[in-house]
């Protein structure tokens, strides 16, 4: 098995020297624009200044979790025998350690990723002056250093911890530490970003009718720092997490199975290793012509990079000791699941496909329609992703159950893994839609001239559409993993129970009054998750407007954007930071305290119903919200490409409504479910032994 | 158990004679304004059209179930022995007449609550003429007579199909005739009323800014009669068949539970009787003062009916033999968290309460924050109805699972049927609102004055606010019954698979790959069915749009309101008319088809979470777009009211926008959702002989 850790380490450091070459090549490109210069720092500035007063909230929290884990976790440091043959306190080290090894990791991915991004994203601008070709290039390959960062990180962090620690339950600690930081890092990035997003269309597009990015509204620069701090750094944390997660939960598994590191376990980091190395593959290959399309050059990269996963992993199969074929089958079902997911969102999603014209359509008859037909649609979006999330799991259940008991479960973690396999590349493709988002605000600013910005656009629609399949991609891969971890769930739960001498847990059956009371719970909170995240982003976004308002009545001269008379752009950044700040944290503890409510009322089957509500209907909404806002965002796009009526047309102004609610559908709420889910999964588990030790009515 | 036979068979006689009485008293009432009267049969004319024309559409629809009940059910028709010593074939006949009286006695319901609905409306907008105190009675006692004969119908029903057949399965046959006909009937209905007020206030309130009601908008009348069709006839349907299918659920488990017709039969019959009782002597006390508040007369009576029959019920269950105190409590629970479920929901919707002033104030920034803010309020009001309900099933669970094995279960459905007990007093509540709602738009065409049309818009103000309460109520019911239902699906897989042999279900586990495959499609169902209706809605009202604009447009003087100038209101009632069949069957289908299809594949395990599944989906999103469109309704309504700016500022446009999206989420799909999951658990009971039979994977 030392072959497989040394490929694991060998690609691991392949990917970040790649990695510092693709940033050394990034910073290399031109950037003479004093303008964008100028700009392209403010907004460098203001995201530095966001991260870091958010990290300073986060540490405490970070804080505050590690002594409680400390205090707590495995079991309460009372009850162990503090420095018996078991290594107790020992244990409670390595598992704060861990915890906070994940917490600070996952912040490094994300402070990496705004590092590149905004340093990618005026050049990419002036790129765009040049060529589409270079420009393409340098977005995606400022998107790429930060998907190798985070892959790389999570590679290397899980391996550490578990060659350290040698105990797959610290390894969920490690999970934890990456989920906890990215629930809030993602909750805080969407409400900043989107607060920002909201306000500056709302007030410049719609009420003044200047264009988006236009350098006289107050609330611009901030916009461009939301698409940092909220699409890379918070989206990277997300990934980090998901990333962590699959393969935590697939190592629990595959360590019981092997009874310590075996040729299960050995598979896992085989996989995630040789996805890593297919993912650079892809990058490297990543370009396009001088007139290509750039969406088509983003989907192809993305299917290179499953062939050569499927290829590579069939090739080492049969070669190590102990691989098994039906475990490969259940990576590349899962991986294949993810494509056709990713595919059937982008049928919903993509301007060129009838749905988005159809909503088009519908807002000739006023934003009401826009509104209902894109609910209706992103509901009906969530039908196919569901039933691929299903059937990867049945499938992938079906094949590895005959390898023995405890296989099933280990296989969709396996299906897990595999559709995660290919993150590096998926990231590559997220990162760049934020980075081209901002080179057309900076293209808009700098003045760099009309067929530069059509340039600009072409590549910040291509990021919109393609960010629509990689957010298929990973809710279904939360999906997966969420349900590997209920499995992971049941045998710490037991584990704990068969400690105390009490009857174990045989599964959690929904005629079971204590795991249906979970279910119906467990149910109702990604709801109002994503309804605090949403009132967070109305709340906030209400006050830019209002001091948006105030700048254009107060500041003369900029409405009619005199020479010299700027606004002011830092009370806007300021608004967006500290109402990010202030709402972060409630929705996150929302979550955290109702599992630990519920699993000290109902017991550990309670919690089992819980989570298993959690993952439904937060896999319904996740799927609803980011579907409808990307169908809203490129509905809009379609109207003011020319077609029904046009900009400034009354369709156009129910579409800029319909994007405006999606637009913290799809970057808010929708993509924190995911992290939300697996928190509540990582919690329930760690806290397992506390639950079934004592509860109300379990 | 006689006296419990005669004690019911009394109650429905006392219930119909009161609602013949009710009926005669509003018929008695002055009706002399000549243009009240026209436009009073042009509604009814228009009604009684849409019905004919449905119910024509599902008379063919109930023939080609009726055969395909008869050859597949209880069990294929070739497998019994025709003429065997078990009667089959005479079974066969049983079950499809008592589908068939099920269908039969739903449109009889609705069919009356037309009758009467129509007739109360133009003599309660006369009745405003004198005072609040008589136009109260005459709407209220309106829709008693629906209530009456809606539980009246459902008592004798449900009775008569036992003493005849003596058999709990058919039963459910009944039950699912009552149920396929509410689906058809709720949802179209709710797309005809929803088409016609959406089109209604986009090109009058909002394009044209003449008021609600106005005579000259062509889509008026369509509107009122939307009331009665999709208000009146389409949820006297849907409350029908909660009621039936909750006792029925509650009488398949006492029946295997005493073997025939004993004492937890006798209960059901028993508390249902009372249940009916405490709403005749409800309806009789409910009234209010010349100046009195109407919601306030409206929510007494509630409270009233529910003190009579917790105090009724007291007093019964110690005098009869076999009654059990445990039982009592169980279904005591379920009423008084039902009673608690309308009052949370009351927090989310009354005006007078903080979170409908806050959607109210949001809108002032635009309809993209009265629509954000809704929407998360909307999901937040779903949390304390879904803990009401887990917390009533466990607590019923709890209570009734000492007294022995498969009690539990049959607590939660006392539970259903204690929170339904008073659903006379429900119903009536809920049709006084449409009734008023044509009165205030009657009072507005037959020009009565100012002080008519203030009274009105008091009365319907009041209906509502009650409504978000009653609607509460029947989902909450719903959703005990369908918990209950998934017991009773459980015995009848059971029964089915002891007759072949097999291996019994002990219960559904969620770590079973096919039930948790189940659970996922399951998830995902409501949402695709209330998307269809949506669309529905959505298409047809952009149709009905472009006949109001064309009318406009081309009949001249009409805009202006030159006198003897009449809009062409029968075009736009067939717009809606011929919309509302064509889509109505499709969604109710698709989720038909899913249960067959999720069958046939995964057996009878994937079923289980199949209707877990789509439960916990249902309840969230029913409860949501109640409670989001009751929200969004009431915070137009306080705008206003002079509010935020008043009529006419832009934040009354946006609230408008607001109600318009809310509408077919409140009265189209919130409420058929309820329907959608009683059908599909119905479904499933009836289908799991064949299920158990044949299945891919199962």
């Amino acid at each position: 098995m030392q072959l497989v850790v040394i490929l694991s380490f060998f690609a691991v450091v392949i990917a970040f020297a790649f990695a510092v070459y693709l940033y050394l090549w990034v910073k290399k490109q031109p950037s003479e624009n004093k303008r964008i210069i100028e700009v392209s720092s403010l907004i460098q500035a203001g995201a530095n200044t966001f991260m870091r007063r958010e990290y300073g909230v986060l540490a405490r929290f970070a804080g505050v979790a590690a002594v409680l884990i400390f205090l707590f976790l495995p079991e309460p440091l009372w009850n162990g025998s503090l420095l018996g043959q078991d290594g107790s306190l020992v244990r409670h080290f390595a598992m704060t350690a861990a915890y906070l090894a994940g917490t600070i990791l996952s912040a490094i991915a994300g402070k990496i990723g705004i590092l590149v991004a905004t340093s990618a994203n005026g050049r990419t601008a002036e790129g765009a002056k040049k060529d589409l070709k270079t420009a393409f290039l340098i977005g995606f390959r400022g998107g790429s250093v930060m998907g190798l960062a985070v892959v790389g990180f999570s590679l290397l962090g899980v391996m550490a911890v578990l060659l350290i620690a040698a105990d797959a339950t610290i390894l969920l600690g490690f999970s934890f530490g990456a989920s906890s930081l990215a629930l809030f890092a993602k909750a805080g990035g969407g409400i900043f970003t989107k607060t920002a997003d909201v306000a500056a269309d709302l007030t410049g597009k719609v009420e003044l009718g200047i264009p988006e990015d236009d350098p006289r509204n107050p609330a611009v620069i901030a916009d461009n720092v939301g698409d940092n701090v909220g699409d890379v750094a918070g989206m990277g944390a997300d990934l980090f997490d998901s990333n962590v997660a699959a393969m935590a939960s697939a190592l629990v598994m595959s360590q019981a199975l092997d009874g310590g590191f075996g040729a299960n376990t050995a598979m896992v980091f085989c996989y995630a290793a040789l996805g890593l190395i297919a993912s650079i593959i892809g990058i490297a290959c990543a370009r396009v012509g001088k007139k290509g399309n750039p969406t088509g050059a983003l989907n192809a990269s993305t299917y290179t990079t499953t062939a050569i996963f499927l290829v590579l992993t069939a090739i080492v199969t049969p070669l190590l000791p102990g691989f098994q074929w039906r475990i490969w089958g259940a990576s590349a079902v899962g991986l294949i699941v993810g494509v056709v997911i990713g595919i059937t969102t982008d049928y919903f999603t993509d301007d060129s496909k009838p749905i988005v014209q159809k909503v088009a359509h519908a807002s000739r008859s006023g934003s009401a329609f826009t509104i209902l037909s894109g609910v209706s649609y992103g509901f009906i979006s969530a039908l196919p992703a569901m039933v691929g999330i299903a059937v990867s799991a049945l499938v992938a259940y079906m094949l590895c159950d005959p390898l023995g008991e405890g296989y099933a479960l280990f296989g969709i973690a396996m299906a897990a893994v595999g559709m995660l396999s290919i993150v590096g590349m998926i990231i590559s493709n997220d990162a760049y839609g934020p980075i081209v988002d901002n080179a057309r605000g900076l293209a808009e600013m700098g003045g760099l001239g009309e067929e530069t910005i059509r340039i600009a656009d072409e590549l910040d629609s291509a990021g919109n559409t393609v960010k629509a399949v990689t957010k298929g991609f990973s809710i279904g891969a939360a999906g997966l993993t969420v349900i590997s971890l209920l499995g992971a769930y049941m045998s710490e739960v037991n584990e704990a129970l068969s400690g105390m001498g009490k009857e174990l847990l045989t599964g959690f059956d929904i005629l079971d009054p204590t795991v249906f009371f979970g279910i119906l719970i467990g149910a109702a909170i990604p709801a109002v998750f994503s309804a605090m995240l949403i009132l967070g982003v109305d709340k906030n976004a209400q006050r830019m407007v209002g001091e948006i308002r105030r700048q254009f009545r107060e500041i003369k001269g900029l409405k009619e954007g005199r020479k010299g008379v700027k606004p002011d752009y830092d009370t806007c950044i300021g608004i967006a930071t500290s109402g990010a700040l202030k709402e972060l944290i409630p929705a996150g503890l929302v979550t955290i305290a109702a599992t630990v409510l519920v699993g000290f009322i109902g017991g550990p089957s309670a919690i089992g119903g819980f989570l298993l509500g959690n993952i439904v209907s937060g896999l319904l909404l996740a799927l609803f919200m980011s579907n409808a806002g990307g169908l809203w965002d490129n509905a809009k796009k379609y109207v003011e490409a020319g077609n029904e009526g046009g900009k400034g047309s009354d369709a156009h102004k129910a579409a800029v409504t319909g994007d405006t609610i999606g637009d913290p559908f799809k970057d808010t709420a929708g993509p924190s479910i995911n992290t939300q889910i697996t928190v509540v999964s990582l919690v329930a588990s760690l806290l397992s032994g506390l639950f079934a030790a004592f509860s109300l009515f379990g």
